[in-house]
């Protein structure tokens, strides 16, 4: 699952104690394991080995440069979606080839970045947006070997069982579109088409997490169809991005592994990549998520009638500034102390982990409002002021949806590397904080 | 209401057309109006002028250092929750006496920084809290007048009808400490104990939005009890904290006045200060949020097959990471175009403002997640790319909570004064958003 294993009664990320990396760089601290980046990235790609995909991680998922490097190191190609994960990818030395640029939204500005140097692919979300690409692609009057390579993203109109919020397949979202207007905008872009653009690709992306396998399978036989009527149309379909969303172990062996989801998806396009079709996969989180805990420290603790009793309330330094997917999904993450001494080890990460010695309680932050919390009505051991926290599987979608609500600085990262720890972003300070309106 | 007004069918934000801010500063672009600040400000102090309060304006609000030293000049106090907010009170001129730090979460180091120069109030949620402020005290050895001033939050226990994120005053809350407690802790610390702080006030906050003033009256007079109770134990109380949590008009004419809030409030409290009583209040959002309109321009439209038929999606440079509250808290904005045309000016900021010619859309950002809206299902007029459209209500709770997901970055922020309108948080750059990964 990871490296984040409690030896002799306390939490080490890969070979350091977690309290070492609190000593030495305060908190809040969000910790990445290189071994776990490496080891999920790895089980991933020779899981889908029969298919040689390029495996696109999403930059949206974790985005530090140092993160990005290890993966880009790896063989990873980046999945980005704005300018500001383009450049990102590029300053994380990703091959020009290995980028695709995803997202509803692309500006102009955006889409002629990506063509200087020429990305991998576009994954084009509307008819407008395929003209804003041909439009800015035409103003480059470039070669045929130079326009830039699009998929279509299509939505195949399933419905797994997620959040609304990342719902993202379903009847009605905001992405992609349906399987007529793709045989349209194929009519007027695809094979044969006088575009200054290549569409010849399909992208689908149905939600994250998803802990089954079916969605996959049903959407994927879904776009193979429109694969099909598309070639009676005289389009060629080279490409097929089957995008992301696999699930990560918020609770101990909560998620299918690399493998099973391979097992229902490789089956469907075996064939299919034996006959050229090149396949993308764009997962971040089953990557991520696992490979980066949050560390906290408890300020005060409190006890406070509740509506069935007392109530007790541990109050840290993280809080929704740091990781919103409590508050905004209702997400669990498993939270803990990092130093609870052997006997109150947790045999599995659970929102019970049945052990004796818990009391329930609420693990908050110190912004002012009820929806800031990281845990809320959670056994947990006893806890003071000045014990270490680790919220666990805070690597995906934590550090880069972090924000400065109540004026908090954005914490540090670090990267564990062995025995070894380096910081991959420095804390911000308040001076850095409000630089943009000092000189505003 | 504020000073954001149609004209001739295009919207000025006091003399200046909302077209004429996007077209110099770009966008997305957060637009404050300063005499609708000074405007709310003046309403709300004459409003309660019988009680003399000092109005403490909440900064988490609306943190901007120029917004917060337009109300500083007109007489505010300012109510910080953080060590980042207690620099931008500093920054921003306020007198130390009339800067109030709340919150739950106090470091020992934002304790310390606030005794230097010292701040008026501290107001402490917990027992360990104010051992913590009596020891950071303890330690500088000053002398009486040198004390600091310590309000305790107490929870009233009343439930308006708000978010459930923000209702602050409810039974479990992680808010400040049930009267019984707080008789236990002036024992401890207030008239006559030998603590190295002043514990002589109380404070109460019971949530936001609030539409009523039934609560008001509720919380205070319960408060007012336990004034008394504290009185018989030998204990004065110079100060009450009232909170803020006053409405604002999300929809026209939706938030009673300041008139409506004062006239429940202040004859409870007239008499005791006409005996002494210290009375403080801390607005933010009743003050900030009409002042601001974001500023979007549409890059996209698109047409869905949704559950109920065709769905019209109108994507635009703003979303979940410029403005979080639809998406955080299902909170309503109004969004309208710009530049409508004098056929289209709504006469009222509605669900539905009932002119012809309009279509259900949703208006959504570039972000990758299906939580990812500003307005849902609304009925707009036609919308084409590079259309401007204005989030309206957008002063408070919006730059203040803005990230960086999906690397966007963070807007720029604009103060109009009559004609004339200034840079008052230069745009974010990429380089800026890297810089402390790329020295990491």
């Amino acid at each position: 699952m990871d490296a984040f294993t409690y030896i002799d009664g306390r939490l080490l990320c890969e070979g350091v104690p977690a309290s070492a990396l609190a000593d030495r760089f305060g908190t809040p601290l969000y910790v990445y394991s290189r071994a776990t980046l490496e080891g999920h990235f790895d089980r991933l790609s020779s899981a889908f080995a029969a298919l040689g995909p390029l495996v696109c991680f999403s930059v949206k998922s974790c985005s530090n440069l140092h993160v990005l490097r290890v993966l880009v190191t790896r063989g990873a190609g980046l999945d980005v979606v704005s300018g500001g994960e383009l450049a990102r990818a590029r300053r994380a030395g990703c091959p020009d080839g290995r980028i695709v640029f995803a997202g509803v939204g692309k500006s102009r500005d955006e889409i002629a970045a990506a063509m200087d140097p020429p990305i991998g692919w576009f994954n084009a979300e509307s008819e407008q947006e395929l003209d804003a690409i041909a439009e800015v692609a035409g103003r480059r009057a470039t070669g045929e070997d130079r326009r830039p390579r699009v998929a279509l993203r299509v939505n195949p109109q399933v419905a797994p069982d997620v959040h609304a919020y990342t719902a993202t397949g379903v009847k009605g979202a905001k992405f992609g579109v349906d399987f007529d207007e793709a045989r349209r905008l194929f009519d007027r872009f695809g094979t044969g088409a006088r575009a200054p653009i290549t569409l010849d690709g399909l992208h689908l992306h149905i939600g994250s997490p998803i802990y089954e396998t079916g969605p996959y399978v049903e959407a994927i036989r879904g776009t193979l169809a429109l694969v099909h009527d598309l070639a009676a149309r005289g389009h060629a379909v080279r490409s097929l991005n089957i995008g992301g969303g696999f699930g990560a172990d918020y609770q101990s062996a909560r998620s299918p592994s690399a493998r099973d989801y391979a097992e229902a998806i490789v089956p469907l396009l075996r064939e299919r990549v034996g006959a050229g079709l090149r396949v993308l996969l764009e997962p971040g989180r089953t990557i991520a998520a696992n490979a980066g805990i949050l560390l906290t420290r408890v300020r005060y603790t409190k006890t406070v009638p509740g509506p069935a009793g007392p109530k007790r309330i541990v109050i840290a330094d993280a809080g929704m500034q740091t990781l919103i997917r409590p508050s905004l999904y209702g997400a669990f993450h498993f939270v803990w102390p990092t130093d609870p001494g052997v006997a109150l080890v947790p045999a599995r990460r659970a929102e019970d982990p049945g052990l004796p010695g818990l009391a329930r309680a609420d693990l908050v932050g110190p912004i002012c409002e009820s929806g800031d919390f990281l845990a809320k009505d959670r056994p947990l051991p006893p806890l003071a002021p000045g014990d270490l926290v680790a919220v666990f599987t805070a690597g995906a979608y934590g550090m880069s949806m972090a924000s400065n609500y109540n004026s908090h600085p954005l914490p540090a990262e670090v990267l564990v590397e062995g025995a070894d720890a380096r910081l991959i972003r420095r804390r911000q300070t308040i001076d850095d904080m409000l630089a943009a309106e000092e000189r505003g």
